[in-house]
């Protein structure tokens, strides 16, 4: 495969960040790899694992001359660590990141972003639970989607600069969709945010339970509590930060979740059999949906977390 | 392996019915096996998979002479089809089902039971999402709980029998734990029961957005949201029944976690970062907890349902 950038600058090497290195070098997208964390020992792992061609020690020394800089940071540290690169960031480079919550990234990078410069804020859908430059993975982005949220720029070089970004997702097996800042967080907010909220809310219940202790809950959790703690077992300071940064749009879907869930539960209580029946058989539909779709296949989930009454 | 029983009959083939079935065939843990479904569809279905010796036509029928009685149908049905079979049971049978709320069954059961049989409630912590005849597996209940609900009755003859039910389910593969009814309830309401409902609500939530599409929200689903669609996916006369029969243990766990979720909302609301980063590590511990269990391997889940932000 042809280079698509010289040298990509990655800014926070955690699973995602390690991951685009590991994919990106596997087939050959880039030239050189600069990587800085503001971890010392993350960027010591780093070298360890001889990941890059250069750790930097700073976010400045990081992108200097590079084509493509990619924020892998919490969500609300990249605001601060594209400060602290702006200055030294080399005229036509690319500006992007892998951020969950787009709106308060795109303000913050385009607020400080110097002229000459591309940035276009991005979203690779697709991850794991684990944390760290040890967890990445080479084909985690295979057949996932990635998400960009350009800017209104309507000159051809940053319509150029859009389709490089573009072809570079392509090549680690991504497809590629362009969305509004807005829409993207208000889809993110139930496609992923609501989910993981759920899942921290109900571990933290069944953690509290005088009557049942942790020992059973563990124990008998292949009956679906199971899938909640793998959820819930993702990075803390990543979901503070989205959380945060795409608050009214999750406090939008929660407050729609709660009041459908005190319906549910109404009817559980007044036993509302048909009205049950009627509910869960409309989710099935949705499932099928999905299927059909082509993203998941119809065969039971074999292995570990096979979901069960 | 010798048989530990002569004649089974199993009430009910769908899921776990039929892998009941499978798994007893292929351990040869008994001899012969007679099916009954209500479903005439089910019982066509079952005769030409020659899943059982004999397929009966009605649950008195099926029972004769069986020295094991297994009830697989949805919760709510049990009471029904084993009034119309207890005249037909065998003297020294056992009883036992494989619902997941265990109140209304161990009721219906010990009060309809003849003299001189054993009523053995139990509970097989194992399924997919799927349903009927047709979803059954064999090494569905292999490294899986099975949970026994015995009686009061300390009889030498009840013990034997409730020993001779447990070398079953280990012949199929499974652990066998005995337990208090009220006390599985309040278990499985935590570990299964609350998962299911939360799953099946927010699948309604996002099927009812008016600014995201039913497209969308299936296109993007990797990101965590898929989890709950293969969950809420399970058959709803089966979940209808669970929720109706442990009615107080499932609104008493929804009453906690609807307490926690407000005050995650709040914490969100006000931005209180550090409660965010506290809640969410501690959800982490638990995970970790199951993974120390060896109950699940801490590497990510590859394939179709990684979690992500």
């Amino acid at each position: 495969m042809a280079r698509i950038y010289e040298r990509m600058a990655v800014i926070g090497c955690g699973l995602i960040g390690s991951s685009v290195v590991r994919a990106a070098r596997e087939v050959g997208a880039v030239g050189e790899i600069v990587v800085f964390d503001a971890g010392e020992d993350v960027r010591e792992r780093v070298r360890e694992l001889g990941l890059a061609d250069r750790v930097a020690l700073d976010p400045a020394d990081a992108v200097k001359d590079a084509d493509l800089v990619l924020f892998a940071t919490p969500v609300l540290a990249v605001g601060e660590a594209f400060k602290a690169a702006a200055s030294s960031l080399a005229p036509g480079a690319t500006i992007t990141d892998v951020g969950s919550a787009k709106g308060a990234i795109a303000e913050a990078l385009h607020d400080a972003a110097p002229k000459g410069v591309f940035v276009i804020p991005g979203h690779p859908i697709a991850g794991t639970e684990r944390s760290g430059p040890d967890a990445g993975l080479a084909e985690l982005f295979e057949n996932r989607w990635v998400i960009l949220t350009p800017n209104d720029d309507a000159s051809p070089e940053y319509a150029a600069a859009v389709e490089t970004l573009s072809a570079f997702w392509r090549a680690l097996g991504s497809q590629v969709e362009t969305m509004d800042v807005k829409h993207h967080d208000l889809v993110l907010a139930v496609t992923s945010h609501l989910p993981h909220l759920i899942a921290y809310n109900i571990v933290g219940t069944a953690a509290d339970l005088e009557n049942v202790t942790q020992a059973e809950v563990m124990k008998y959790s292949a009956g679906g509590f199971r899938d909640f703690t793998r959820i819930a077992a993702s990075d803390p300071t990543m979901w503070r930060d989205i959380f945060l940064a795409n608050k009214d749009a999750v406090l939008e879907m929660l407050g729609r979740f709660t009041e459908d869930l005190q319906a549910l539960s109404r009817a559980i209580r007044w036993e509302e059999a048909d009205k049950l029946h009627d509910i869960f058989t409309r989710t099935r539909e949705i499932r099928r949906g999905i299927i059909a779709l082509g993203q998941e296949s119809p065969e039971p989930n074999f292995g570990r977390d096979r979901g069960k009454h």
